[in-house]
């Protein structure tokens, strides 16, 4: 077995929106990786609801990673298994950050399942930063629900998005 | 921030000996990274003792990853903090396995105190195979001292020997 | 920064109804603190139903502070962020019972977001009595639900008012 | 106190469906016990609905374990607590699989509340096969909704009944 | 597979000394199990030290469980792996009691190396009631050493033993 | 019951050296409480070695108190049991942090123990700031020995003791 020439890895997530969490994550790994491809879950075919639609999820990511320079970082929508998708893409690992217990446990799971599925793809998991490690976006959208402070837990874009659905007079 | 072109990741660990879990993560980093470097703890410098020499954990290694056929992989030992092992073999990552819970909050301690050192070098966890995830060098002791079946939870060449040497009439 | 010369908490939760555990918690803290709040989720602002009205949750912890002769306890509503609501009422701090590592993995993220909000509230955890470590207000209600004996689980008024509302002929 | 002549246990669960997880426990529980009795959820009474019907649930149990030729096994649904199930079927103890710390933690406040309910009915756990460790029912409608690979997951006949109701096109 | 017509259980440990927590778990296995083996470690084969001798421990338990009337216990030394020490015995069982997640763990590991050593041999787990959740050999010998009070966490016969060997003027 | 009228709380710990974790979760103390004691444990009575002595722990925990002004701070060594020098000191209540789930494991159970020694004696449990989360005098140590750096870790005059004790050339 020869590793890849080229390494791409997939970032999954449902990143309604995307906070400074997702974030670090992602430019963790594109510090590492040739390409990084932020996996968008398309939610029309699951069950749950989002606050905002992939359309604008996707552009929150766009212009955030655009913000931070980061180069080899493209986002994608998805409505498959993750390793389908990340074969579908060319990548041969998936990346995903840990920020507590209850994800840990999570993953595990995740993880054996989708080896099972796709013994090719190998996922590889980052630890939170200690800053992050308390943040959720369903967190954020409590607190903006709230009128909390939500400055430096999301990009200046999406705070004001946020704050126009949810913020209560 | 470019990624880097050849990409090397370190495999820490005092390795005594190497068991099939340990080769497990190893030959899956193997398949990502261009160049993974399994970094022996040199417990000559620590107060803890070994049952292996450095010299013979190194060669258990060496052979495990050559029936592998796992070309890509060497052994090295070192007796500085990991970050600082990293930065001297030109390796950008370190390469962890998890197994439990335990080894999750061990690990997510080491993190932090290995990005304040070296914020350069990121470290990348994978999850332990289920049927490993139970296996430490110190179980596996503990079974050949009581004469456990140790088959397949060590290489052939290591099981000889930690049956000279632990097992009892 | 001195100590202020009257302590107050909050002790916040949904209170549907309020439980032994939850009156252990709330006598814990008022022997030490000079007044404690006892803070109820008015989620008439959130989604969620509950079984009792604001007015009774308010009148059952009410009932049952005074039959423990709790005399520097008194319940309140609020429908804002903790920590807004604990510098609108004068307290300091909050106080949380700790149950199981779910509880403190789900308070420890809360008490980094609330941090953040308000840095000089600061939140203190009592870890609950082994007696009503197992126990929550869904628990209760599960039971009572079932014909279950909620004895000992809940003061006598919110049980009768329990089997009134959930038992099944 | 003097232990029963025959030994008869309960193993409860939703079984919706029932997977080689499930059947793991169980069968392991038959090797021990005279009778194992597999308690199914009777949801008609909770709010909560299945994708499978009671009878078609039971069938599923019923075959599966003729399959494996586990003689002192039978299904019956239960809509009670399931200790009071367990007196009414002369069971002794309830068996339920240990996956994860998550479910230990919620088998722990379970086990308190049913000691309390019926001192006489004693819990026993055992600790899941690593292969099935990651397995749930809800998992495996999850990957079948989305075409993945459930071989080995569950029975055959359960496969196929699951691919007919979840699989797209 | 038939299950056994004598079902006989062993309990591991080292008892060092017996704790009101070990003999819980004792009898609640003895109100199942046609009989039980408490099986005690003889740690002179073991590097570690007891503070009591392997005759003494084992009549602190013969006396403590004559004391409960539990007429299917007996005490038994062992020195080899507790399957193969199940086996010699003609147990089909292991019982261990669970306190918290750190035990959950470490016997999530031990069952996997013993079910591979012997998968005739399962292992089966009771909850610690909860007024024991918290009680070990080791914290008690810390408490008498500290002249605490250990009423009620050991039998009155190993209290009077466990003062005049740790406790200070 | 009265809450009393000078709240006095105690810190325990080994202190072996202070960390800047230890000073987080002091002065947060001393924010509340009317006065804190820092209980150093005089660990010439247990068996366990410490890098410092009684004096310069001590002496370490003056300093670091009076740099940051905290005026209501003390540290006294002890060598009972907490709850008795708590009850010697006239304080009602204990203080401790919380890092992670082994932190509150252990506590959980020192916890139990220390309520049925002292019931009038209170714990409360703060929530480890995130930049300490990973933070312990024995981390510190081990960086120090291997040239880490600990710069903003420990107070100055603790980092050029640590430095004089452990560093290699």
């Amino acid at each position: 077995m020869t590793p890849p020439a080229k390494k791409i890895a997939v970032c999954p997530g449902s990143y309604d929106p995307i906070t400074n969490g997702h974030l670090d994550v992602i430019s963790r790994a594109a510090g590492l990786f040739d390409e990084v491809i932020v996996a968008i879950v398309n939610n029309s075919v699951r069950k749950s609801r989002t606050l905002f639609s992939l359309e604008e999820r996707t552009a929150f990511i766009e212009r955030a990673t655009a913000d931070l320079g980061l180069q080899n970082v493209r986002p994608l929508p998805f409505n498959t298994l993750i390793v389908d998708f990340a074969r579908q893409v060319g990548a041969q690992t998936i990346v995903k950050g840990l920020r507590a217990i209850s994800d840990f446990e999570y993953e595990f799971e995740m993880n054996q399942l989708n080896r099972r599925q796709a013994p090719e793809i190998e996922s590889f998991y980052l630890m939170a930063s200690p800053q992050y490690s308390f943040l959720s976006s369903s967190g954020v959208k409590e607190l903006a629900t709230f009128n909390g402070n939500i400055d430096g837990l999301v990009p200046e874009h999406v705070k004001a998005r946020l704050l126009e659905e949810l913020s209560r007079g």
